[in-house]
């Protein structure tokens, strides 16, 4: 999923990202509560009609950007009380009101709000941490299931509802990470992701607490890991039975002249670019590699152009989207023998 | 002509300007000389190749931009020696290294060297620019007829030769824009344009100046004014038998929030377009206004997203060329009445 985070793939426009088969893109909560603010974007119609996306969107609970962004943020058990990384102002979230925010903006899915726990954390601090966002996952919940139907096209579309998926956290304890799996699996939600990985920790662990915690949770319903990750990491991931990932990786890197190809990655404003008439990949078939070279995308990046930005993204996430589609495909082709973990 | 200062019209993919219907667009030999370098674009096969633009291009002399935007510049008969304000380094132009860069470019147009005079200007000085851009008008066609078939694409297209059009200086002093018209059309350009306006007269004058010297440039050659302008003007100049424009006003407007549209200008960072879901230009049908509203545009100004450049400037770019399609399609549909300055 290619992240929005203030209503806009940063630097793509939205047809392009139809063109690439993008089928679901995120929003950040907390960025959108900000600004332009969650009850603009609800008397607009929603997210889908303010940003013009008649796709699917997801946004999260703004907890993550809460422990990353804001500053002089104070936990309690009933929410975090933060203060804007914009203008300094303060803000109190609990579980209800994230919830609150992201029924006003109206995606497809919302997230539970929990928190984030940080890497490393001692054992005492994942505890905590857990407890915590197993009691914001049942409120969240509870919340939801009383306010759902007052999304801002629930008359347009009567017949849908917005799905709440509840974030596995745990630090990287995996007894921490299965109680915590199994604890939100009884409360039911529509779909359940895990939470606080690519935080700093050694790739083995992040690959050791998906395996631990992905057979815990309901195959009959999408599981979706969050913020991760490189190419071959999401391969790897998909490939063990993660149905959803979202990552600032490929548009990220692609303001800073990271280029990921079927050759490895380039540094698209090195000087061996500088005469280089290849596409950027010449493995790759989108918009970009089609029709320009790496001596343009270097010129671009090295003159500072706004161009650069919207070219690179376009290609990384092409990229990236084209790993999934080729795990759909093999998927497909031979569901039992690679849908399983082993 | 939207202009392409370094080889891109600013944050537009070359596809939207297809999009848009622009025919020509310019670069900016000053621009494109320091970098990436005319040597590096002649040896990747010219401009057009290098951007990947398959229509036609202009490029101009480098003139204006090495009065405009370079540091302690001097002039002599023979040339501008001038520093980069890019890295400080030091370059002399006279009209055979400008027509020497024009042709590695290989654009389809090229611009004779010329001195633009500022304004105000007395009379002694006009005189003077005015003997300057004379002379060097015949060094660089002397220059460009005996090396115009050493364009990078002279291979490809064996039947083609890049044109060269001269430029009408003179300041605001009617006698001298007459003299300067009279003697570059003895010279035999493939085209005309008329230099030194919109540099911070008033509009009546660069009106005066057009009418004055439009009359005495060939019909049956293109005639070009350079560096404007507004909505109203372009038009007007159009109606006058002006044939080709150039302005960076539609991008770099857009770039600022400006925004013209059939209802005015507006400045779409003003509050109150927060909440306004109207179309841009509720009357324009650009790929922006059929998808966004200006909420949305003005969130992402805002919010200082990329996207916003990008978005704002298709829009400006698609205005700009429809006011010149209707002119067209005015002149095709009368033109005896309309195609004389009245």
């Amino acid at each position: 999923m290619p992240v929005g985070t203030q209503g806009t793939v940063k630097s793509v426009p939205q047809d392009a990202l139809e063109s690439l088969g993008a089928q679901i893109i995120l929003g950040n909560t907390y960025h959108l509560y900000l600004r332009p603010g969650h009850e603009i974007i609800r008397r607009l119609g929603g997210l889908h009609q303010f940003i013009s996306w008649p796709h699917a969107m997801l946004t999260d609970s703004g907890g993550f950007q809460v422990f990353s962004l804001s500053e002089l943020r104070k936990v309690t058990d009933d929410g975090v009380r933060f203060r804007s990384h914009l203008d300094g102002s303060s803000h109190f979230f609990t579980p209800e009101h994230s919830i609150d925010v992201q029924i006003a903006l109206g995606a497809d899915i919302a997230m539970a709000f929990d928190e984030c726990t940080e890497y490393p954390a001692e054992r005492s601090r994942a505890e905590e941490s857990l407890r915590l966002t197993l009691a914001w996952a049942r409120r969240s919940l509870d919340h939801h299931r009383a306010h759902r139907d007052e999304v801002p096209w629930r008359n347009e579309f009567p017949g849908r509802a917005q799905s709440l998926f509840g974030i596995v956290q745990g630090g990287m304890y995996t007894d921490l990470r299965r109680e915590c799996a199994e604890r939100l699996v009884e409360m039911d939600f529509d779909g359940y992701a895990i939470g606080g990985l690519s935080v700093g920790e050694p790739r083995e662990l992040t690959l050791e607490m998906i395996a631990e915690v992905l057979p815990l949770l309901p195959k009959d319903k999408p599981r979706y890991v969050m913020g991760v990750g490189y190419p071959d990491e999401i391969e790897q991931y998909a490939r063990m039975g993660v149905d959803m990932m979202d990552c600032v990786l490929p548009t990220r890197a692609a303001r800073h002249a990271l280029l990921f190809t079927s050759e490895g990655r380039i540094n698209i404003k090195n000087k061996q670019y500088a005469e280089d008439q290849n596409a950027p990949d010449p493995n790759c078939n989108c918009p970009v590699c089609r029709r320009y070279s790496r001596a343009y995308l270097r010129h671009l990046m090295q003159a500072g152009e706004g161009l650069s930005a919207t070219l690179n993204s376009i290609h990384n996430l092409a990229y990236y989207l084209g790993i999934m589609q080729r795990v759909r495909a093999s998927l497909e082709a031979a569901p039992a023998s690679v849908a399983e973990p082993r």
